[in-house]
């Protein structure tokens, strides 16, 4: 059965206490709408629809940067969550499969319960998707009988009887999209908040002889989040998961608590990530790879064998072949480098290229940027570039070439060379011993005229 | 009704194993002392006397660098807190007002509970803060008739009956001045350990007819620090607190628990602070800054929209103007950076002015130290500073000059102009593999010395 | 009575799903057969035999690396525990005191545990260790019999009432080595797997009319490490039992949970380690340091009133002589560091001397390695080293000397001289301003271009 989805993202959020929209606060490195469209993506859906609202320009544009088929409908008033999915079906005019509604601040839902969920819908028109809760408080209350779902019941209209069932609304919601929408049509908005509310439709679909059914997941799983203490509870439980499939998949984390993932960081087994390391989005490490501490990691590729840090920034871009060595104090951007090379300390490379087990000594900057735009350099193998060379692209030092420390290197360098520019050292005996004291009388004359 | 505060600081704190007077360990970058002193100062007191004994000239400077208005009273030697808070006498000479009496190492009295205190005194003449001990111990009790408390019980002279009760003394007394003196001048030292106890002023003022009360808080506003396992679980409470407060101002923290804030953190809405970011005193952020993962602030202010680190480390008197950009290992001290100036990585800024929308290259330094005395630097708008340049100062670059990367800049440049100081680069065809094959075989012929 | 250990290392620890043998993961910075190795070094140990088999190469070196004196003996194949002990036999030839069976994998038994061990082998032959199991679970039982030990049990054999048995066996064993191997030939492979049981010697010593007894420990101590999340919680133990024995030691630690400890870190009282600071292997820090956040040590030594960090990392060999100053973005290496040195910023220092007082300024590099060979810089006492010096070694600065900020120094610098290497700088007016124009010109024809 062929499948879309409609990913309600027009909430306001006011207890984030934030400008932001609330879809767009991050877990992972990733707003949580992302997360929503990426557990859509997973089931490989015909159409995504986001329903966008408060902030709708900024959560269309975000959902639109992370994936460019996903559909968005706008919804002008917010006038409850029924309402919401009717401004999807414009969106979904022709498409004649099943529907899921998935929401912009749930960001936990797993593939297997979404394919419970499909699955679900041989035996019932309409699927539910529950979870008991350990505290059920405030929540809409799933009235079973037997395998069927009778109704959704508000904790508020809720009878004490029902108040004690345990089973309770996520408000993901699977059926055929014609029928979706028309239950969706005779829902009314005749109550207290004056709000069309998708829940209603399990209530019109048992009134015209359709079946509806709940499927169950972890409460985890339907965690929504509405405040900023929620939001980081949030992430910490995405952080905790994703330690401990790390761990599962062969990684050694020598202090799990301290190293912070993104949502589509990707490590290999048996490389070692030390304490206090933090993944931003994009980062993949293949095996065998150490990642020292205090180092940062986004949107860069580390080979087998390689080392990285303490201190090392890899930025987007940056791509480290086998056996690289990248040290202390080090930023690397939008580079390749080549197997076996050494980028030790203090040293910033962007936009170049760097061979084979080429050397770069400490304080080395590729002077990428003349103040207007951005020029490529080009290290070659072996080459070994002395401590604090400038080197100001656009620029190519040959394999095998050397340049002298302290040099700016402003012209290409043939294989081989060795380039040097460096006025010549001047000793002048004794004139340091005069300088100090010199210095030392100014300010204890200047000392004197402030008194 | 006028106020003002004794606070006890004159312990010795053996269980913390250090040389350091317990009152001066820290907790949010300040002493536990200055906790106390601040929580005094929010009720805008007419006098603070801080009594010192062991360590007694440290504490007292500590306390009079934080606040200098504060009076030091010596306790020569330590014979119990009555005797302690007698020696504030002569410093609260002709003050008629009440005289609260807090603990120089019980740093979380909240500033509602003494507001309470104060109030409760139009009802008693002496009142007591006491708690409800979730393990009341080895606690003094305070024994309740009603709204009074008829006198506080050590929990060696308590009966069964009297060890029962789980409200207990937080030591902190609120007394008309006049009074409280009077009432400590009765107190004896019969006793096992000799001491004068203040809390037998308790029973002398139900002896002479006057009444007291007691006014409760939560256990955590009492806690008091005897080891150094307690002082890091006060840290531990106070971060937490903290964490929770930034929350619910809006501020994100992505990981709270890796967030470290001094007692006097600023930080605005919507800013993002990253994981393993510590703020230490005086720093001041915005609203909607970036924190960046691995930087360290204290005594800076970061304005609006701009962007530190990761690696960033801001020190006292480091001020940026609006969307300023700080980067990777860098380092800004003494310095104001104007509105969207950029300094993104390997830098130190040291006493300087930089100007709006300068860009400054990586490994660019302000030389402000000539081994005597530190100069200033000033550069100018939309200057833009090659990479890896030197500025000794005092030296001035204009509005929208440039350097040469590799420069050593020792005489102003004038706005426009570019300055630059660099050798000729010179390249020798082939000398580099002629220079590594003779080093190796220097190598190989020192090896083979060698064995 | 003279000692030996058999320590069992064989394992190969298939739920660690990694390519290393699972006793040379690493806790605290040592492979878990290193914390073994020293459990048993603390005894002072005639020998010490460790039993290897899986990985045998890797992990024989593993132990010869941290202690020469280890013998090693290869178990061809894994037929079972007492098998594995067997092994020793021959490393034990001549041997005519007690031997204890300790494991790879089980890191953390303490001292005061073996020595109540070889105590209690004064009233029996043979002496087991075992632990109070908060859940039994699966574990053996030790069956007693008033203080004799009177059989191990395992889950599988034990019946109703053995299993309602909360006292659980360690594997941990002692006793006389000749006992010991008697014992052990006659153990039997007559059961499910196969295998040599080193528990059937109990039963096999009562048989013969030999007494057996049990030690207990806590149950921590007998932690094994079985899977990467096992791993990850036994270091999360030890680093928590380092941290509070740093406390009760007088260290102060600000945020105990942030400091990461290795198995041999040293730290003197009334030293202060402030959030975010790794220790790996072979750091010994004396008092009154101050560590400031996100600093890295190993293999270091740092005296006492000195203050390192933020953000410093000192390598093996770095030697800080008393209040030292290492600053942010530094990196020392096999390097002494005298008195009152300071290296403030983003300054690299390898295989170096710095004498006392002298002044390092930001951005000085020891230029030690020629792409071959590395080499030595003497830098002398109350030098001032001008920022971006470049120090090409072997080179020297004598004591009181000055180099020029942005100079290559190659040649000595006599005592008391002034060494500049500096190109005269040229000030070109309103080049800077032409340069921008034109830059801007050239871009906007590529862009046209590209359009």
């Amino acid at each position: 059965m062929s499948i879309a989805f409609v990913i309600l993202a027009a909430g306001q959020g006011t207890r984030m206490n934030s400008d932001l929209p609330k879809v767009l606060h991050q877990i992972g490195g990733a707003p949580m709408l992302v997360h929503a469209i990426r557990a859509a993506e997973f089931q490989d859906p015909s159409r995504i629809v986001v329903v966008t609202g408060h902030g709708g320009e900024a959560v269309g544009k975000a959902a639109l940067d992370y994936q460019p088929m996903v559909d968005i409908a706008e919804q002008g008033e917010q006038l409850g969550t029924a309402h919401a999915v009717a401004q999807a079906r414009s969106a979904l005019e022709g498409f004649e499969g099943d529907v899921i509604v998935l929401y912009g601040d749930t960001p936990f839902v797993q593939t297997e319960t979404l394919e419970k969920m499909r699955e679900a819908r041989a035996a019932h028109d309409v699927v539910v998707l529950g979870f008991e809760a350990a505290d059920p408080g405030r929540y809409g209350r799933l009235v079973m009988d037997g395998k069927n779902l009778e109704r959704i019941v508000e904790f508020k209209d809720a009878t004490e009887e029902e108040r004690r069932i345990t089973l309770c609304n996520s408000g993901v919601i699977a059926a055929n999209a014609q029928v979706l929408f028309d239950l969706i049509d005779a829902v009314g908005n005749d109550n207290a908040s004056g709000e069309y509310y998708l829940t209603d439709i399990i209530g019109l679909a048992r009134g015209r002889g359709l079946s509806a059914g709940a499927v169950t997941c972890d409460e985890a799983e339907t965690l929504g989040v509405n405040s900023r203490a929620e939001l980081s509870a949030a992430e910490a439980l995405f952080q905790a998961r994703r330690r401990t499939e790390a761990l599962e998949d062969g990684v050694t984390l020598i202090a799990p608590d301290t190293v912070h993932f993104a949502f589509d960081t990707v490590i290999g087994r048996d490389s070692v990530v030390e304490p206090n390391v933090v993944f931003g989005p994009g980062a993949s490490v293949e095996s065998g790879v150490t990642v020292r501490p205090f180092s940062h990691l986004e949107g860069c590729h580390v080979s087998r064998g390689s080392v990285v840090g303490p201190y090392a920034r890899l930025r987007p871009g940056a791509e480290l072949a086998e056996d690289v060595k990248i040290g202390n104090f080090v930023e690397i951007k939008a580079s390749r480098v080549d197997r076996g090379a050494k980028i030790n300390h203090l040293t910033y490379v962007g936009d170049a290229e760097v061979g084979e087990e080429a050397n770069l000594g400490a304080g080395t900057v590729t002077c990428n940027y003349d103040g207007v735009m951005k020029h490529q350099t080009r290290i070659g193998a072996r080459a070994f570039i002395g401590s604090s060379t400038m080197l100001v692209a656009p620029v190519s030092i040959g394999d095998d070439a050397m340049t002298g420390s302290g040099s700016v290197i402003t012209q290409d360098v043939e294989p081989g060379a060795l380039a040097i520019g460096r006025a010549k050292q001047v000793t002048k005996p004794g004139l340091a011993r005069k300088l100090f004291e010199m210095l030392k009388a100014q300010k204890a004359k200047k000392q004197q005229g402030a008194e």
